[in-house]
Parts: structure tokens; C-alpha cells; sequence
């Protein structure tokens, strides 16, 4: 990965900043937007001239691709500012691959490393103000990409638009988790797109955690399609499990999102000790386990939440409640993981990258 | 289902026609639309007032939940202009139902039937020049839904922007189409959202149908997910098979769309003595039909297309080609079809509503 800026980004700057408005003690995730992003337009079959500029609304034709035929991706990545006021990225080649293997499968053109690279730099260094300092603040930055052709024709697009937006944030999730496993609903079919991060996965999932709120469940564990007797991701984030002292997670497939939070707690665990079997979960075991006593722990894992902790579950209409342990495998993962994403620990792993 | 307009819609007429500039003759499917669009809002949980309204392009924020979350929703219809000038619908209260099935699914809020139906008969006669006459000719409608809410979190937005535009066309399919039956992507999971018309179902299948298209077929024969054993729609479309005189069809579940063409031909064929089939229709049995002669055609049903003829098809890499009939079924029940949206026969279905 380079994050060299070859070329500097034709930059227009916004007349006035929005930043003494906001409330940064009192953040609601993903709403407040910085005063600039970053935008590139691909059509006659190239990527165009990018541009930094004032963050505001744009017009699109009520024919455009992206409202009829749904070819839409994006990325969930953070930077974070240490004690010296420099800005750091963590694992932003993982996104950016990521990104253009989601490109990919929703026929859509991957971004060059360039243009993707240069402009979160670039457009982090503007907006550099935003990026609050201390644990659990962080830029959340949202890389995403919309079919913009017009007709109604169920093709995929000529034109395209892709963008960066900054959103800072404190915190993600509060408060007890509780999950409902699924039973009848899923997330991803077999030669489907659920290793991508693509817009069409996430609306899918509304009904059925609309479902599972009303009976009084924050989250679903999704299951295979064809069996429902695999555990898959857990809402919209991959999903670990401890069975007495061994961490489970299932591995990534075409119907499991390649998480880097996924990848980089697997390795962490490693590091420190702790086993880990990446393989399928089914359900009968993790019943099992419950009722055995022998499983400890269910989290999920993504960038959002970071580590989000499950307090219990249910499956055919049974409640499992997890054991309340003082020194968690997910609170010991999630503090090393943020200490190093906010340079207060050394970083043995490279992972971190300075803009 | 109420035609009746209880209410005038506001309407905002466009200062100039664009109509002189469209060659009639020579429309490409779903690029040209017409002076009006139907719009209405959904917000603080309830619809607003619809307006009529020049068609043209419209604001939306970066964060607007549909770029990134894909909840977005769509029909397909037609109206008909006859002999009298008078203009017809088919089956708009089919269409009605299943946007709104839709838009359940996808954890939207449904449309009143009064701003649907009031909003297309009085956008369609506010519009009804673009409407031609004889057969082929045909206005096709898009209604759809889209998450018009901000903010880039995994929840269902809080508002929403339904919207009917209009797109004059002669017919859709030209030529020859050879299909390949999918080994390993599918459209569709078990639990899934195949039975909406939500637009991140099209977008999924792009990059297999390029995939076919690189090699020669036109469509894809998607297979259900799990076994990839049973024949469930082709391409966009629902999927006949004729094996001797009886018409063979799967019956509409989760993962398959209940297509008001699919119904409609149903029907038509019961009414004129052929056999129907409402049943799984396996991989393994058409190539043995293929093999033995018995299988004499293959096609798609849509509002788009009608009806589209499948030349032949390809499974684990052996082609098979379709006999050659002078006098087929998708030709006969395509005619009686057309001859009755287009008032050339009569309808004694009561399909065709008068706007």
C-alpha cells in the first residue's frame, strides 16, 4: 500500500466551518458530517478529475441506477489522533481491498489506490480539526461508491460516483446486547453477496431485526440459508464465541464479510496467548455449551461497535443467559485493540499508518 | 382496488414539452421519460402531500441512507393507448399489492392505495400524448421507493420518497437468447429478499450475468441457492418451460417474484386448454427433455419483455439447443396477451382498467 499523495487534489474549501456547532461530548453515530468530502466521478469508461469540496447535497436524476438496480458499496474505516496531535489510519489497505473486491461483485469499476489513498489523506488533513483526541473518539470514515447512470433498464451503469465523507464519533453501542438466533431469515445466500459490503445486504436485514426488537432482542445471529444451523455474522458484525478457554469464530466465505476487525482480533488473541479455532459454529454446540456451562462469551466484532458484547441468546424460544465474568476475553481484546489504534500501546503489528 | 381520484393532486406544469425531441420510432427501453413526475414524501411517520411536478433531477445528501443501506423498492406496468384513444392499465392492482409486500419486507412504509392510484391515473392523463398507439407501443411506469433519511447507520431510515415517473417504449428483447443455467451464483437466499422488488436483487446479479455474457449467453437460469438443483427465474424474469404440451412453471416462494406476467400467462394458457404446472422444475429433468426430444421451449415472462424466447441453454458446459417450431406457445399466449392489454380482444379476465 502507498499513501504517498503523488498528486495534490484540486481542493475547495467550504466559505465557513460547521465545527463550532457541534456537540463532541454528545455525538450520535454517523450524523454529524465534517465540512468537506471528497468526490470522483468514473464515466466514458475512466475515473474523472477528483475533487475536495464543500460537503452539501447533490442532484441526481429520479432515474439513476442506484435507486432501481441497487449497485451500491462502501467501507467503514476510523482514523484516530494521539497525544502528539498526529493523525493515524489503521489498516486502511484492508478497506481499500476490500472495497474494490465488493466493486467487483457488484459489477461495478474498482477505484485506483491513488484516487482512494490521496483523497482520505488528503481530505483528513483538511478536515483534521474534527478528529478529537482521547479513547473512544475517532473519525469514522465512510468511502462509498453509487451507480449514477440513468434509464430504467436493469443493466449495470455506465456512470458512477464515488466519495468520501467524515463523520466523528465517540462510541457506538451501549448497553446490553441481547441476540435472537435465526431460524427462519438470513443474510446471505450460496453465490450471493454477502462478502460484499454492499447496500442491498443491509436493507435485507431490517425486517428480521425489526422482528427480533419487538420481541425484545437488540440483534440476530444470522445462520447459513440452506440449514440455519451454521452461526454466521451477528447483526451487521462478525461474531466470536468462547468456549471455555478457546475463542470461535467462523471462517470468511461468500456469505461472511472478510472483517478487519474479524482478522486483526484473531491475531491479537494469538498474540497474547489465547487459542483460536476459526471454523464453523453450529448451533447445537453453542446450546450445548450454554446449557453445559462451558461457553463464556459471545461477542461481535466490526469498526463501528469495535467489540460489542452479547449477554445472552435465544434459539427456539429458549433464552440463554451467558455467565456475568469479571475479566472478559472481549473487554481484553478491545482494550488492546484501542490502545493501539490510539497509540497508547506499541504496535508490533504495523497495523497503524500515519497520514 | 379503487381507480376512483378522491383528491386533485397539486400539479406543477412544466413551462415546455420535451416531446418533440423524442423519435417515436426508434425508443430505447427505459431512457426517455416523460414532462411529469408523481412524487410524495414520507416523513415523521406519515405521507405527505403528493405533488405532480416537471420530471428533473433532485437534491440529496451524501449520508441519504439509500446510497448505503439500499433500501430501495420499484414496480414494473404499462398502460396502453387503443383504438379510441383511450388509455388502459393492466393489472395495476397487482402491482399495487406487491410494492407494498415490498416494501414490508424491506422495512418501508407501504403506499396508501389513494396516492398510488390517484397519483398514476392523473400523472398518466397529465402525460397521456406520450402514450402511442398499436401494438408494441406501450408507457412504462416506475413507481418506486427510496430511504431518503441521512446518517450512516444500519437502521431503516425515518424517511422516504415514493416517486412515479414514466418511459414511453416500443418493445424491450430483440433476438436471439441462450441462457446459462447457474452451477454456483444465485440470486436468492433462503429467508431472503427474492420475492421483493428491491433493487439490491438486481444489482447481485450483474457480475454472473456478465460472466455469461462473456461466454455467449444472454441470461442466467438462476437455480435455487442451496442445491442449485431446481430452475427458479431467468434473468429478471419468471421462467416457462414447455416439456410436450404441458407448461411447466415454479411456483412463487420466498426466492422467487410473483410476477403478474408469470399469473397472467397462467391463465391465459389454462383458458385456451393447455396444461399448466405450477411445480419445482429440476435441472436434472429438462436435460433429460432436452436429450429426448420432449423439451420444445423455454421462456421468460415479464412486463418488460412480454414474453422472451429462449433459443437454447447450457448446463455443465453441454449446450443444448431448442427445436425449431413454427407455431410455439410463447408466441401464441404473447399475442393473446398483447392483443389484451392493447383492447384488440376482448378482456374476459377483467385485467384492463380504464384510467
Amino acid at each position: 500500500m502507498s499513501t504517498t499523495q503523488t498528486n495534490k487534489i484540486e481542493t475547495i474549501k467550504a466559505s465557513s466551518t460547521k465545527i463550532n456547532e457541534v456537540d463532541f461530548s454528545n455525538l450520535s453515530f454517523g450524523s454529524v458530517f465534517t465540512d468537506h468530502l471528497f468526490e470522483c466521478d468514473y464515466k466514458n469508461g475512466e475515473w474523472q478529475k477528483p475533487v475536495i469540496k464543500p460537503y452539501a447535497p447533490f442532484l441526481l436524476d429520479p432515474s439513476t441506477r442506484v435507486f432501481h438496480y441497487g449497485q451500491a458499496i462502501f467501507e467503514g474505516m476510523k482514523a484516530y489522533k494521539d497525544e502528539n496531535d498526529d493523525v493515524w489510519l489503521f489498516r486502511p489497505d484492508e478497506n481499500y481491498k476490500r472495497f474494490n473486491t465488493s466493486a467487483v461483485r457488484m459489477a461495478m469499476p474498482e477505484v485506483p489506490e491513488d484516487i482512494f489513498m490521496s483523497g482520505l489523506n488528503q481530505l483528513l488533513q483538511l478536515d483534521e480539526a474534527w478528529i478529537k483526541k482521547g479513547k473512544g473518539n475517532a473519525m469514522y470514515i465512510r468511502p462509498f461508491m453509487i451507480a449514477t447512470g440513468t434509464g430504467v433498464i436493469a443493466n449495470p451503469s455506465d456512470n458512477y460516483k464515488f466519495m468520501i465523507i467524515l463523520s466523528p464519533v465517540s462510541s457506538y453501542y451501549s448497553g446490553e446486547v441481547k441476540v435472537l438466533i435465526a431460524e427462519h431469515y438470513s443474510r446471505a445466500a450460496n453465490g450471493g453477496i454477502g462478502a460484499a459490503k454492499a447496500a442491498g445486504n443491509y436493507a435485507a436485514q431490517f425486517y428480521p431485526t425489526n422482528l427480533a426488537n419487538k420481541e425484545g432482542f437488540q440483534q440476530v445471529i444470522w445462520t447459513d440459508d440452506a440449514t440455519h444451523t451454521k452461526l454466521e455474522e451477528a447483526g451487521t458484525m462478525n461474531v466470536f464465541f468462547r468456549i471455555n478457554d478457546t475463542l470461535l469464530t467462523a471462517p470468511v466465505s461468500e456469505r461472511i464479510l472478510d472483517g478487519v476487525t474479524r482478522k486483526t482480533l484473531i491475531d491479537l488473541a494469538k498474540s497474547i496467548g489465547i487459542q483460536v479455532e476459526v471454523r464453523s459454529v453450529l448451533v447445537s454446540e453453542l446450546v450445548e455449551a450454554a446449557k453445559n456451562g462451558s461457553l463464556k462469551e459471545i461477542f461481535g466484532a466490526g469498526t463501528a461497535a469495535v467489540v460489542s458484547v452479547i449477554s445472552g441468546f435465544s434459539y427456539q424460544d429458549v433464552y440463554y443467559e451467558l455467565p456475568k465474568i469479571e475479566f472478559t476475553m472481549a473487554l481484553q481484546l478491545k482494550t488492546k485493540l484501542e490502545n493501539i489504534q490510539n497509540k497508547l500501546e506499541e504496535d508490533n503489528f504495523g497495523w497503524t499508518v500515519k497520514i
